[in-house]
């Protein structure tokens, strides 16, 4: 919405009213989105115009009276196949030679031409090894590769189609969103580990040592940091002057996700510290139902006086499973979903207003009077 | 005033009205006031009453009709040189055989008894030996030694005097606050440092470099996490039931504060990274009073095109002293003022609601339903 | 050797003959031996005596004759079920109490009383969902709870049997080496994160971007740091007076130790930066089986100009699986494999000579001459 | 020499015989030598040819029958005012047009056109000021930019004069040398703050607490790492095939270099952590000649049963100087003497050889056989 207000108010051309119809249509029907954003990229170094398979990103194929033909793939498309509709957003910046990539609309994912290849799901299969893993039965995501193979989309599901120059705009505004998501989401997760931690804590007994206690604020400040954060970029929210919608603070927002990323595996060293060895090689739960082994593993496997063996033994477990298949996947997705940390740096770097910084500075030197800077503290 | 109402609520004291009058003081007589808190403490693992010496924390040596004797001396006491009274206030937990330490009052900065020994005044002297320090001349604290030499406290100004259980919540709720101050007035700090590198950056010519970007966006970082641990903190604080007054919130004033402390240096470190060997190797400014080293200086010292040389000889020189005299004084201060690393682990692990996190956990163990979670969440 | 001598030369039994009997034994019939050092412990806070269950340490149950009987379990037994042999070791220092736990020996795994109870190989188990994973097929290693249920070992394989004051030699002679071991087979591990960034900084052709420059260093450095103190360890070894046997530094050692298992995730997010998101989505290469998604995946996958898609997909899927089963073993082991951070910390802090510091401290604080110093250094 | 020979190998020039003819007067005529390197350098982004300034490098501005005279300056150039000549070398890799400033020469410090403008000594000052700092009085290099005005060199002193393609090899030679030379002295760097941190845990009674004791063994860390990598690059050292001079090994030399920089802060924050507020507070020695103020300081600075307060005030006072105006010194040079830590980045990335690496990371993927790892580890 804000994104397409801008463009409709700098070209004249009407985005806005297709966009509000379609979320109507959204509310209505009650219907479940995807979001595909991230095209394939082919060679890094190239824009879109350039990469050798002019299909490495979403471009515009074709344009017809009633709509326009898209080709192309986008990767990481979280939950398509169990969403009615996909919005495709572009993913970067454009030039002029990248018009026909400039590109954003919604679709049914059962559109011809569509096809989606998922990511195996190996959070799941576990439990057809033998272990059982209740967090990969039923809170499980599929990220897909989603393939758009000359793609119709009539005209009122088209949002963006050529306006090279706003495509930064579209797939910023919704970056933006999506980290605010992101150092929400990312607390709850951190929860977890956090639970782990404590609890791994109590049953082997450590809690009076003091590198545990150092351990689990480490993961207490991780996911603190995430609240403090989205709640700073929510009470320091920026009205949108033409729609009136907030955007979460871009500055706190982007710090908050830096810091999500960049230290994610850091709560997990850290509630691996505080488990132990038994988080690698905790026999199966299924040994279980062996009488002379599970009569073994209740004995040795005991930890502090009055804990239950058997929780433990699940908790090792269940909490291995976590750093497993679930784990490789929480790890890359941690440090890249909504965004890289490169991403994160160079739009904090480029947006940052550093005037009460440098003017700090520079009245330190005596270069600047004290005047300067309480002027440029006013706006705050 | 939120100790001494709970005080007061416990047992029966009035030490609320005392505060109350104390304030009222305060107010109407436009009294400025440093905190003597930090004992001098002595062989840190005896308690109070442990030490050879008993007057290694200040304690009470006299009980009269109309007041107390008091004995010991404080460290770190800011601005008790500028100040017209002492507050000073327990500084630990206390036992049953440390109550005569348990003692909190106000006192005349020269009443008879009080001696203050200031640390040295480095950065002010630095103006003496030739070069000039602005922020040196203007912007300084001092610290103190302050030794209580058998000082008389009338009863209307003692607020704590025996009673050992509340030596804590008299020490804790002033660190709170203090803490809260510490994000906020740090991040101000943290400005100087960002603006310094950055123009740095823009002097040296570097600000395309990638290293140098992620330099600078790591202060950005610092400063930002200090701001939103402070907004959040507001924003979440807690009301006191008994007095109505707010309290910032516990968990993210000592997140904040816990990095504040453990990652100031590495901000450091980045603007030392951005400017570059001249910040150790600047020759005196007050060689610019020479013709001839003028002349050369300026020619050499040049950097990017279209900068003022003189302007990047001086912030380099004032940056070099911003590390010097003053620099020890702020990496130390940034580490310990208003309490150590180690003191707020502590305090978050001990105070810290696992609740939630444990039954997060257990929940994708299957150990706990998804509803206990939710009903935990409520309150929030 | 080493231990077995010390006892020997202090108490005048002959556990090292039988030692040296056990070598050439070992020797001559070529027997493959796996080492059962860590016990069960139950609650860490507890001494062996101090245990409810006396069994939750390996211990003396009987004394006869010809030889003892030992019961209690070991876990992380590395390899057991394809040893012919086990060589099992006291975990930690014992005191008086303790005494019937200070026993090392030597016996078949296949003794009766002996019972096995692996982790489960998720790591070869992947093999059997659809993906294959090289790696898992043949470079696997499997880890045991060993169970010893009365086992009866014979007297000449008795190498401690109630010298309560060498449960710690004999223990910590073992984790030296075993670190000496660590630093070397983790630089190996370490060469294929390192290979694999470099490859996907090729296929992505994101060679030349700054902070991918630093992520593959960052790597360079995890590895090179660990070979650099590896060879430091054997360069400055220490002859054993008693038997010649060339002894690893003990510093340079357990400091390359304490490194590579505080940073070996930190090298793993090196990786996963460089690789992308694809890393965790990238669809199974049982995929490649169907033609349609054969061509869809080589051609919307494909990277650098001149890669081969092919290649750039199998690297995608066999690094995400190295992240994932065996990861979760991997990130365990590297941090808690022969011994914890918490381990090497204590005795890095306990065995240090701080000689050579603190005088040189003292010198410069005038307080010590530089004689003092260079008496020191001559041993070096 | 090794580059000497090297050019005159691939050009036919006899620069070599000169490199020795200069050794062999420095030895017989026991010569000290400064080397200026590092040029004042303007804009970084522009090269030598490029700059608006044609001296911010120093250069060859006329070329006579007997010799060449240069103009231009140097920073950095350490104990040029106590040595009988200087080195000069090039600083970085140059291209055709920066042919005249590829110049590498040997000169008395007197000649004629040599300007030295020292940085201030603010380490030695600091015993003006009250205090004392014995550190400072007998244990300081002092640094000058060093300005050439057309100086003349005669031709057997000039062993570089326009052959640009070797203005990379003659710096690079060096500074592998030099920094060989900083993980050796930093380690005895290291070692004062070692001191300084395991005195105040003594002093201060705190030895016992884990966090004190991680402070501390991070800096053994620190220290031991440096020694370990000087080890492993003396013993690990490249024979020139040319010359028959060692050179240290790269590898180890830039990776033990990179840690020096990057990590010498934290060491100095463990130090400081362990210390307390008091390294930034304690009052002046100055004081104690005053007898109430030694009485009331001997007193309250007391520590630990057993220890001399004034040893204790003397170690903070000195301390807090190490850490004022000479660790603004330590702390830029630490992080850029010898080379920047961009600067051994960039080079550990080009030069190292990541064969085994890839190869290792392409068996995994069984995309390469075991034998071609095999075949590449053979060289090591």
């Amino acid at each position: 919405m804000i994104a397409s207000k801008q463009l409709d108010r700098s070209r004249g051309t009407n985005y806005y009213d297709r966009v509000m119809r379609y979320y109507e249509h959204v509310v209505k029907d009650d219907i479940t989105i995807a979001v595909a954003q991230t095209d394939v990229k082919g060679d890094r170094m190239l824009r879109p115009h350039q990469q050798e398979d002019p299909d490495l990103y979403v471009h515009i194929v074709g344009r017809e009276s009633d709509g326009i033909i898209v080709r192309g793939a986008k990767v990481h498309t979280t939950q398509s196949i169990a969403a009615n509709e996909l919005i495709v957003l572009p993913y970067r910046n454009m030039v002029k030679e990248d018009a026909d990539y400039a590109v954003a609309f919604a679709t049914p994912v059962n559109a011809k031409g569509i096809i989606l290849i998922p990511r195996p799901l190996r959070e799941v299969e576990i439990n057809m090894l033998g272990d059982e893993f209740p967090m990969g039965k039923t809170n499980v995501e599929v990220e897909t590769l989603t393939i758009f193979d000359n793609v119709k989309v009539p005209n009122d599901r088209v949002f963006l189609a050529g306006e090279y120059d706003f495509a930064a705009p579209y797939g910023l505004t919704f970056a933006l969103y999506h980290r605010f998501t992101a150092i929400s989401y990312r607390a709850a997760l951190a929860d977890i580990i956090l639970g782990y931690a404590k609890l791994f804590a109590e049953y082997n007994d450590v809690e009076t040592a003091s590198h545990i206690r150092r351990d689990i604020v480490d993961i207490i400040t991780y996911k603190e940091y995430l609240v403090s954060s989205a709640i700073a970029s929510a009470e320091k929210c920026i009205k949108d002057p033409n729609t009136g919608i907030c955007i979460p603070n871009p500055i706190y927002t982007n710090v908050g996700k830096l810091t999500a990323n960049a230290k994610y595996l850091d709560a997990v060293k850290d509630m691996i510290d505080v488990a132990g060895g038994l988080l690698a090689d905790i026999p199966s739960t299924s040994e279980l139902s062996n009488p002379t082994e599970e009569r073994y593993m209740v004995k040795y496997l005991a930890g502090k006086r009055g804990t239950d063996p058997r929780v433990r033994i699940r908790l090792f477990q269940v909490a291995r499973e976590f750093l497993s298949a679930l784990g490789a996947l929480l790890s890359v997705g941690m440090i890249h979903a909504e965004g890289s940390i490169e991403a994160s740096v160079i739009e904090l770097y480029r947006s940052y207003n550093y005037d009460i910084s440098k003017t700090a500075a520079l009245y330190n030197a005596d270069l600047a009077k004290i005047d300067d800077v309480k002027k440029l503290l006013e706006w705050w």
